[in-house]
């Protein structure tokens, strides 16, 4: 039995937490917010998520996956609404393949509930103020401290305790405490990207008795080239819109000064939307505009400490990947803690150098699907090819599977193997496109010649 | 008069405390360690460095670079030795185009007397525990803080200092404690990527009454394909080598773990060098390891904060240009603050906007030359392409500058300008490399239309 600390009682913290105090080692999670299932919590991060194939496995595992079934909703397809609100929707895959919109929060809470259900202790409003990565240990600033301190007569630097563990594991997202610690290590590989985009969550509220006041089973789009709205649906009957929108330039979140100017900027370019936003305004001024990052280092582990999750990879959200991929971090070390029969001495190493390439493989399948989202589902030509896709996927469902449903439904599947496959697949198609009138005469292609080429 | 703090004592702070106090500020240096011209001092980084046309640009600016000429060693062209100890040289430009070894430390002390006599204040032994961007003050904890709190009893959180300024400048390089505060700012674009192999240096001390074991006006390579050593010039007849290596592998740092094997590996590897270098065994085993990394990040700016030199942008030192950038940083900054007559709100941005794409430019130089300097300079094809080149030069001076003396002696040619051109230069020479029989006929090329395609 270890004796280990999860920093982070987020979505991957806490699945860990389970997963390791199955495995019958003493877990305690330090989280630096208070408890969300106390009222008044922070609200923390985006409000929905889409949880796919990948999460549900490790769910699964867990025994998790039928609770949180229940309470998701299935988005089958992409509906692009156009300019004039025009819809129409593209399948993510085959009949049954779809992904789920959970809330976050929700999702939190059933992990959390469930962890401390085995044992695992939970410490909230806990700040590390430092990692030793040569001790293994935390230094944490807590309310506790304070309190100590003032009847005690403790000064500053005695406001803190030290914790020491066999392990520690640095869950605590893209701002990772623990990943700081790394970074001043020798020869530790960082980079923190920022896209030019921006993002804020609008809100589309329920109709008349809870109905839903667009499809409910889908992921609403909105693409607009340079930008774009999306909309996940919520029990309640609620979608919960998020815009992607520049930081500066003409339109961004710096253009829209006013309260008219967001109000025509919305009729203008998301007028079916608009119609259904009344608190629209409010939430706009309101709202925070966050930034997205790409965040991407090596190595994971020094010493005993290892990182996982959005700590050791944050991506953008625009594949919907950022907490499956953490889930199958977690599914993964565990996978290999059986294999190496729980020596940690060499499952955390080869958990980095088996990990790695499949979190710089789905970074970039993030930051590229942003621009199929909000430019590509929009173009004629990129549809017509959507739709050869399918037709091969549809005539030969083993051999040649888009790259969508890869990433998204093929929860064994690397994701570097399903860049590899994707860049190959887009380097057939691109040929295919060439030949002359193929908009005309797709149907008429010899399929099996183009999936033999795979 | 502003009133200016400098964080860091080295090569670049050093030169812009004169630059600014020229220009009527109040300038205060902080610097980490103890005051190097003191006796005991840390000895610091590299020995000796490449300076040339930039950095002697700015030096003359401030009025030192006949005294800094009268210390440097005129180095003329690489001489390359081969694995039989045979030697062969090349020249870096024309006649009179050189590049300068010279003394970190000597450059460091003749920087900071002149700095000291103008009138900057140098606080040693400072180190910075915050920077508050948003009040642009430095917290400092130093020597006498520890001595105030056990007289006066103050508590841990008390023994530093607080200083505010209206502007102050990172120039504490690669590891800048300047930046880290950035880092923790929304949206700042950062990445330290480290390479594979490290460096360690020895020593060729002088021969019989101070000669030279080696020619003097060269610096040495033992290129050596995947890795190699350099050697440059001391006044006092010796020579500093540096081994740029590989971490891990075979052979690398790590798998030279005995006396036996170093004196081995030298004596096949290079034997020449070995021969002249009786304390081998022990600098190998004594003399640090080190690191070699980029730093890229974006902004430079934060309110009233800048970054500078190698806190901007650490490069790795292949192409001699860490400190000759850090130079030319401090001579664009002064330049703008002539050209938009001392208004600092316009000059910060400016300075950031026009030196960012340099900066990249330099960095990415500095990788290539690795290639260059390690492997290529042995390479028959290379060489040839090499002489080609210098006869073009030779031939139209202003037309067709090679890509080494253009980032070397064009001192008012931008670092970015400079990339380009040689990319271009580069597509042109791969053409011509491809005539047949081009190593016996090259001398019968038609010189003028190759020149005529850039």
């Amino acid at each position: 039995m270890q004796n280990i600390a999860i920093v982070g009682a987020g979505l991957v913290g806490s699945l860990l937490s389970i997963y390791l105090k199955k495995r019958g080692h003493s877990v305690t999670v330090f989280e630096r917010r208070t408890d969300m299932r106390k009222k008044g919590a922070e609200s923390g991060r985006s409000i929905n998520l889409a949880l796919s194939n990948r999460g549900l496995r490790a769910l699964e595992e867990v025994g998790l996956a039928d609770e949180l079934k229940r309470v998701a909703i299935p988005m089958h397809g992409r509906m692009m609404h156009d300019l004039h609100g025009k819809r129409s929707s593209f399948a993510y895959g085959k009949e049954g393949q779809y992904i789920n919109s959970v809330s976050r929060s929700e999702l939190n809470v059933v992990l959390m509930n469930e962890a401390e259900r085995l044992g695992v202790e939970f410490r909230f409003e806990q700040r590390i103020t430092k990692v030793d990565l040569e001790k293994t240990s935390l230094t944490v600033f807590s309310p506790e401290s304070i309190v100590n301190s003032q009847t005690q007569g403790i000064d500053y630097g005695l406001k803190t305790k030290d914790f020491a563990f066999d392990y520690i594991i640095g869950a605590d997202g893209a701002f990772s405490a623990v990943r700081t610690a790394f970074q001043f290590t020798d020869r530790f590989d960082y980079e923190q990207d920022y896209i030019d985009h921006g993002y804020k969550e609008l809100h589309i509220p329920p109709g008349a008795n809870g109905t839903f006041q667009l499809e409910k089973n889908y992921l609403h789009i909105w693409p607009r080239e340079s930008f774009m709205m999306i909309a996940l649906p919520n029990p309640d009957g609620s979608f919960t819109c998020t815009l992607f929108f520049p930081f500066e330039g003409n339109p961004s979140f710096d253009s829209l000064k006013t309260k008219a100017a967001i109000q025509q900027f919305f009729q203008e370019t998301f007028p079916d939307a608009e119609r259904l936003m009344p608190g629209l305004i409010n939430d706009f001024e309101i709202n925070p505009t966050s930034s997205l990052v790409t965040i991407q280092c090596y190595p994971w582990v020094r010493n005993h400490t290892l990182l996982i999750g959005d700590a050791a990879h944050g991506i953008v959200p625009f594949y919907g990947q950022g907490m499956n991929a953490g889930f199958e971090d977690c599914r993964i070390l565990n996978a290999l803690l059986d294999q190496y029969h729980e020596n940690w001495e060499t499952v955390l190493p080869a958990f980095q150098t088996l990990r790695k390439p499949d979190a710089d493989a789905i970074a970039r399948l993030a930051l590229d699907n942003f621009i199929e989202m909000r430019d590509l589902v929009a173009d004629e030509e990129f549809l017509l090819r959507k739709k050869i896709e399918s037709k091969l996927y549809q005539l030969f469902p083993d051999k040649w599977i888009p790259l969508y449903p890869m990433v998204t439904f093929m929860d064994t599947m690397r994701y570097s193997d399903a860049l590899t496959i994707g860049l190959k697949q887009k380097q057939i198609m691109d040929e295919v496109m060439q030949q002359p009138h193929i908009e005309t005469s797709w149907e008429q292609l010899d399929f099996k010649s183009i999936v033999e080429k795979l």
